[in-house]
């Protein structure tokens, strides 16, 4: 994660781009690149969701990438950290939903059925 | 990252909520936990968006821990890591656009100005 | 409606709110209502989708009624009309995607399959 | 609006394309379309979107179009109406937010303040 951060930085001073890379910008293309990923799957099926070809997964994970970099680039402007950030989201979703009243209930998942 | 894939699955196993994690509907709560970051930059100003108060922060920490979350189940679907997948990324942005070409030109944010 | 451009302009006014309606900060909410949609269909099957039940679609109307006051307000600082757009857009598509060559094939949308 | 949904209706039968047109995918559509609205502004200062030329302002008409095909696609799922969505919602809106006490305040958008 550090090495990342690092080469995100030298990457954006190399070319001169941090004055755009503002948080609210950075939010915006954060979600852009959520929506490229949504585009690959919003005609499959869930099942064709769970096959995705050679050809498909390659730009899968350029998507991934994108979005991680972006995702990493906003943290970092506020000393944050996206895995540290997930790991204190972890326990507080544990508490929210303890397995033993949730299993089986699903009740997170169930507004609609 | 590995503890945090191995958490993730023990968090959905334990609570029987694999079924409802076909990679098309974590696509789609992936792109909303990136939309519920940028609403809380949608009004703010750019200098705003860069001064965020205690109560704030920690709101949008949890919302990047919620993206990280969603990117990294999606990832492990096919056997990813969101941070390799930036790292390659890198490799291929640093391809696209070489410091020396892009710097003070800046064509890749340019499109509209 | 030119009823709905009017009345929306008229609500800003009153309220002084139109100096955060920059075109920037509209496409924000736009987007961020158009995932509180996608949020009400995220973990549902794609038969669950087409029934949704009375508060559900209640629910629903109301985010449609977002998403259309947001895109109605953005098309309006420039004089566009989204009903208009919508019209020229279908032009386009019928020239893109002639019935009788993708009828069957579907192109557009096998991309994945 | 009526001309509209029938053209879409119509459109969608000739090609054979209702059955990738389950409103859970309408939905996904919609946030990636716009997500391409967003992705026009992503790097312009608020100023800048202000401000679009010709060309771009052409692309943005095609983008518009397209979100208000979809939306208006999901809702004819339900035989709901966008302009009356959105008609019904600004009296929500106008309930919710006086005009006589929001003025100035604007509470609705400082937040963040």
């Amino acid at each position: 994660m550090n090495d990342l951060i690092k080469a995100l930085r030298a990457f954006a001073g190399e070319r001169d781009w941090e004055r755009y890379h503002s948080p609210k910008n950075l939010a915006m293309a954060l979600s852009v690149e959520a929506a490229e990923i949504v585009e690959k799957f919003q005609w499959l099926s869930q099942d064709q969701s769970r096959a995705l070809d050679a050809g498909k997964l390659a730009e899968l994970e350029e998507e991934i990438g994108d979005v991680m970099i972006y995702l990493t680039m906003l943290a970092d402007k506020y000393g944050l950290d996206p895995l540290v950030a997930a790991r204190k989201k972890m326990e507080i979703n544990r508490a929210k939903y303890p397995a033993e009243q949730v299993r089986g209930k699903s009740d997170k998942y169930t507004e609609y059925e």
